[in-house]
């Protein structure tokens, strides 16, 4: 009989010792429950990524001293813990990927990561030598083929290395495989998980345990949903997402268990609701802010971004900001205050017409005999910006960014202006997700005003501006968008599926040029396999 | 008899109509000249780095239709260009970072790169599979080692790589080392990469030939200085700095050639002004712009940026403009005027005392009894800001950054505020090096107002304000961030090193806390081995 406790926590990078305290309690529960064995997930020590943190010689000894002070916590129970550590050999990358077993008052035995990822998202090779020999840990007399995150994901029909550990351990007659991960969300993703997860325990005849990290670390959600598998590929335990999560099973029963996994509701729109909510709320937790600060202009955007914002902080805690200029609508401002007055958070009216007015005045020798134009229309996005910003240094309130994934991508917004804030709530969100987003909001009860949803889309810039004057309507918008973003599929190939070549031809241009000021923007939290940030890499100064 | 061509050339990224043009131009003079073999410089054919383009396969296909295209001009010499190209296993990552040897019209062999950097800003095991077989190719009956950059760079004592290509390619008898290369400029790595390539030819004992790139692609410059070898070691031939060039050499004679090599100034403040002269004129080439606007305060920072605009694209096509505040001193526009006036750069006076006035008083209600701060501090700066960027947008100026590196890594400047611009020009610049750079360029003549490098460095956004009311002065600030971003050295190690501890714990969270704020700076001309951009990344969300 083995007892293990599978511990879903959400660490603080570089926080070593709040990782340390946290992941000693887990211990010591899993110790108290009569647990044999307690996971934790990927660098559980210093949190997932650390980055450049890993360039700091004093950071590597200072993870090793917090993995022995650990193991000084681990007696009769044994523990496995992520960390990095340094490689032994004298050629390679300097460090490697570990996982350390932890038993007795010390650590017994040690694996290192072999795949390395590095796409999207992941750049572990910039840091770690990948393993190449491998061996299975014995603890309370099995042998398990302990793994790292990606080194079970070697898996395509053309795999992305030449070799897997697992193939390497089975030879070892393992009796079940323990996986430490810290593998993000993405729309997809925990399908894919399922399946990559479900097909090594098949392919392999070994019962597994999948152990993921959750929490959000700037662009990264984290989404927990730590897996128990059957040896014949059943998931038979799924822990929560989005929250943290701790619980022990019984390595015999997970053949014949029927516990009822997670009811966790996986589709689209809660996933995102939910991813978000994380996001915002972790980012300030961890960044040691409380209070947010939104533009409201009475447009769907902003209005998701405040209701994100007030589920994740508190209503009290989210101050909209409404400030109407000289092409705002009517309805702007009394749906602004339509969504504010349901959702119970404070707001207050600005207008930005006397900044924009003395700009023009003091800009006026200079703008002679020129036509209104984008200049115009940015400063008018513009005031609004230091407005928020003024609001935000003096009172302490973190501004959040409204801009879409569909607007960001076409370069629709003005740097320096919409573009402002500290974190991108829904950059990553394609306008057709907003629409299902907001009615997914609203399913129980009116909260975002029908109207905001109903209009036009459109940025008040210029007298009767549409979204649809200078873009595509977003249905036909977003489908080039994520067959050239996500698929990466090139102009000819998408004019050849259907697309009229003059609105792919003008999509992609926009795309590619505005590349320039996406380089600009804030932090966006990352939901589809392919968000715009660091896990995307286009030159600016490039023709294509 | 073997005559070798060096063609060093600036591409443009994906815009591989243009590079093959200009290849296929160097082709024809070097046969010309009666050389038997042209080379030219890593990825040549689609521009160094290519980013994520690489992910587009059309991109790849396109890139061989390119190759294949250069050969069909190349007959009876022979010419090495760079590709990327599939991968021809079925393991592994999906492309090979290539080069091809064209002859008799078409590609006659190919070899692919052994060792992929990843580190700093290079990203290839993103993208690349690393070869592990590696053959002399023959060209004219000589046996020629042919590598690529980082193969002939496993050099330290602890070297980053395994293994080394060139430790097998020397079993086969070469005669020859040829390294095409695409080696980015930073002070320092002019002589570490002749010492590294010297060090390879006397090693192995074999003339050697390096042809890198030239160019700016953005934040990366490229500084050319392409070299010749004597399998002794010693550096016979020398190729320009910063600009294209183009030399036929005679095999025979590399090792007993007495030809003067480059006459280029390699002393810091020389390279710096060539480097930053060359970053931004082609930042502006390649994104198809010809004039540039500066906020000119009468500091240093801005003169400086100014002196390098109007060297990089005529006096003529910089329009400076002075904004003074409420707290901006006499001088300061004297000073700016100066300079302008110096430089015959055109330039207005906008004053920002309305736009300011009138945001105070939109946010007067708010702001009520509260005291003077950071917000009305930043108010002034985002002031300027938006009077920038709508001159920029009304007239089509690309508006260029001006902050250090000093003030970047301490976060002593406005996001939205001065931090806004499309390239940041000296921000790879410590504010001691700054220094130097301004005295050279007065050296022949005084350009710079020597107010302006005299005066105690201030952002005048309230009275009386010096820099160093807020930070140590820049002679030990520099030395700590030195310590900290380039050489990786954490607290305790620097405070050993006989700083106070209490300035150096400071400096440190200050550059920890800006993390958030340089995330959504312009792009900074890198030269420095470790610049702000996505050569660093560091956590925003982190403890440390």
């Amino acid at each position: 009989m083995m007892e293990i406790a599978l511990a879903q926590l959400n660490y603080h990078i570089g926080n070593l010792e709040y990782n340390a305290e946290k992941i000693i309690k887990k211990i010591k529960s899993a110790e108290k429950l009569g647990a044999d064995l307690v996971v934790f997930s990927e660098l559980s020590v210093c949190g997932y990524p650390p980055a450049d943190l890993l360039e700091f010689d004093n950071f590597i000894i200072r993870c090793k001293e917090k993995v022995e002070y650990i193991a000084s916590h681990c007696n009769k129970i044994h523990a496995i813990v992520g960390a990095p550590s340094f490689n032994p050999e004298i050629k390679g990358k300097r460090l490697l990927n570990s996982a350390f077993v932890l038993h007795d008052g010390k650590i017994v035995s040690s694996y290192s990561k072999g795949l390395l990822p590095d796409y999207d998202i992941f750049d572990e090779y910039r840091y770690f030598q990948p393993a190449d020999s491998f061996e299975t840990i014995k603890i309370s007399n099995k042998e398990i083929a302990l793994t790292i995150c990606e080194d079970l994901w070697n898996i395509n029909e053309r795999p992305l290395y030449v070799s897997s550990p697992m193939d390497k351990l089975v030879m070892q007659n393992p009796e079940l495989i323990i996986n430490i991960s810290a593998s993000p969300f993405a729309l997809g993703h925990i399908k894919n998980r399922k399946k990559v997860m479900a097909g090594n325990a098949a392919n392999y005849g070994l019962p597994l345990i999948n152990v993921n990290q959750v929490g959000a670390n700037t662009e990264l959600l984290f989404d927990g949903g730590s897996l128990c598998v059957s040896s014949d590929g059943e998931i038979i335990n799924e822990l929560q997402y989005f929250e943290e999560d701790f619980a022990v099973i019984d390595l015999a029963e997970i053949n014949k268990q029927d516990k009822p996994v997670s009811n966790t509701n996986l589709e689209k729109p809660s996933l995102l609701y939910n991813a978000l909510t994380m996001g915002v709320k972790d980012f300030f937790n961890k960044q040691g802010f409380k209070k947010a600060i939104v533009g409201l202009s009475g447009g769907l955007d902003s209005a998701l971004v405040l209701v994100i914002a007030a589920n994740a902080l508190g209503a009290e805690n989210v101050w909209a900001i409404l400030m109407p200029g000289p092409y705002s609508s009517k309805h702007s401002v009394d749906d602004a205050k339509e969504l504010a007055e349901n959702l119970n958070t404070p707001y207050d009216i600005i207008p930005i017409t006397d900044t924009y007015n003395t700009l023009l005045k003091t800009l006026e020798h200079k703008f002679i005999n020129t036509s209104f134009g984008t200049a115009e229309e940015n400063l008018q996005a513009r005031a609004r910006a230091i407005i928020l910003m003024g609001l935000s240094n003096k009172f302490g309130y973190m501004l959040l960014n409204t801009s879409n994934k569909s607007e960001s991508a076409v370069g629709y917004s003005t740097l320096y202006g919409d573009m402002c804030g500290g974190l991108s709530v829904i950059g990553d969100v394609y306008k057709t997700d907003i629409y299902e987003l907001a009615n997914y909001i609203n399913k129980k009860g009116i909260i975002i005003p029908e109207n905001t949803i109903n209009k036009p889309p459109s940025a008040e810039l210029r007298p009767n501006q549409k979204d649809s004057d200078s873009l595509p309507e977003y249905e036909e918008l977003d489908k080039i968008l994520k067959l050239y973003i996500e698929e990466k599929i090139g102009k000819s190939e998408i004019i050849s599926r259907g697309f009229r070549s003059k609105t792919v031809e003008k999509v992609l241009s926009l795309v590619n040029y505005s590349e320039h000021k996406r380089y600009q923007t804030p932090p966006v939290l990352r939901v589809s396999k392919k968000a715009f940030g660091y896990g995307r890499k286009m030159p600016i100064v490039a023709k294509y």
